[in-house]
């Protein structure tokens, strides 16, 4: 998707670490206008699917998934929370992963009644890379008995293993950008070709 | 907003202990088309104001900001993080509270970068009750030089006094529903006149 290319060369930082920042538009300031214009490209990428609800992970995941949703008929998006509270009771399926830009494990966390056996779900977050978070929301839709149609994802990393892992296993994967180099010295980045 | 009354008294659960359980639609599930419609009013209720930006705090506030965004011109949404991540560098704006539901102290960061001394923002949250969350941002923002422009929030519980210290300090606080009583062994909810 050249827009969303455009703003990664325009606004994008590579840091040491193969670390892309792109909090200018995507995960901590949001660029509402790109993301309704990444929905109606997945809509398209995906059209013909049955998508009877999105399934997204906080934090930065949601503000792309609900802006999305209208392009997928105002399906209701469920996100995965990391964190237990008070406010989440009743039964849950709960996955762990790890996270590198956290450093640490955290558990992934869906309330049953959110996820029924037989619904189809679209996957949407905002990175992939090693495809950990992922696998996680994966790993609750196989317990919930729900059909992954496709997995869109803003930002995929072509350079890690997450997205050929995936697409060995099966899954509909559709980056709408994939980073194949970048360069942290010179800020050079080159794109893979995308649909 | 009868909309989301209605929603609340339909698909929402009293719980003991002041907990009102909304997340068939809100806060774990998200109703877009409702979303969008909250934004529809917030954008009546703050015509003719200035808003060049919408800031909220994740989790919960991200998906109600981001579809809200959409009735203000598409201005950029910011969303404060609860955790610090190797994503997050430069300087930032930090704030500390203390979260009911989370049971534990937290802080609220914005990178300095996406607050502007001058801006106008509006604040979106989707619950207030002590305001604890939101006196976080306030926070932010005066430490930014930012003007608060107006407080929309979702649901309000009338009952404690988050709302009324608020509109004391001066702020136009703006619930689209405003429990006043609700009662966890007849599930009754009764709700104040909103604009």
């Amino acid at each position: 998707m050249k827009e969303l290319e455009d703003r990664i060369r325009r606004d994008g930082t590579i840091k040491p670490g193969n670390v892309l920042k792109v909090d200018a538009f995507l995960n901590h300031q949001c660029d509402v206008a790109l993301f309704d214009a990444m929905g109606a490209h997945w809509a398209q990428l995906f059209a013909g699917r049955q998508i009877d609800k999105i399934l997204t992970i906080e934090a930065s995941g949601i503000g792309i998934a609900c802006v999305a949703a209208r392009h997928f008929g105002n399906v209701p998006v469920v996100f995965a929370k990391k964190t237990q509270s008070i406010n989440l009771d009743g039964d849950q399926y709960v996955s762990s992963i790890y996270s590198f830009t956290k450093q640490r494990e955290y558990p992934v966390i869906v309330a049953k009644r959110f996820l029924q056996a037989g619904e189809h779900v679209l996957l949407i977050d905002d990175f992939l890379a090693k495809g950990n978070a992922l696998h996680g929301l994966i790993d609750i839709c196989k317990h919930a008995g729900v059909i992954v149609e496709g997995i869109g994802i803003a930002i995929e990393k072509g350079f890690q293993e997450g997205g050929s892992k995936l697409r060995k296993e099966g899954y509909d994967v559709k980056s709408l950008a994939i980073v194949e180099k970048m360069d942290a010295d010179t800020g050079n980045i080159e794109f893979a070709t995308t649909d």
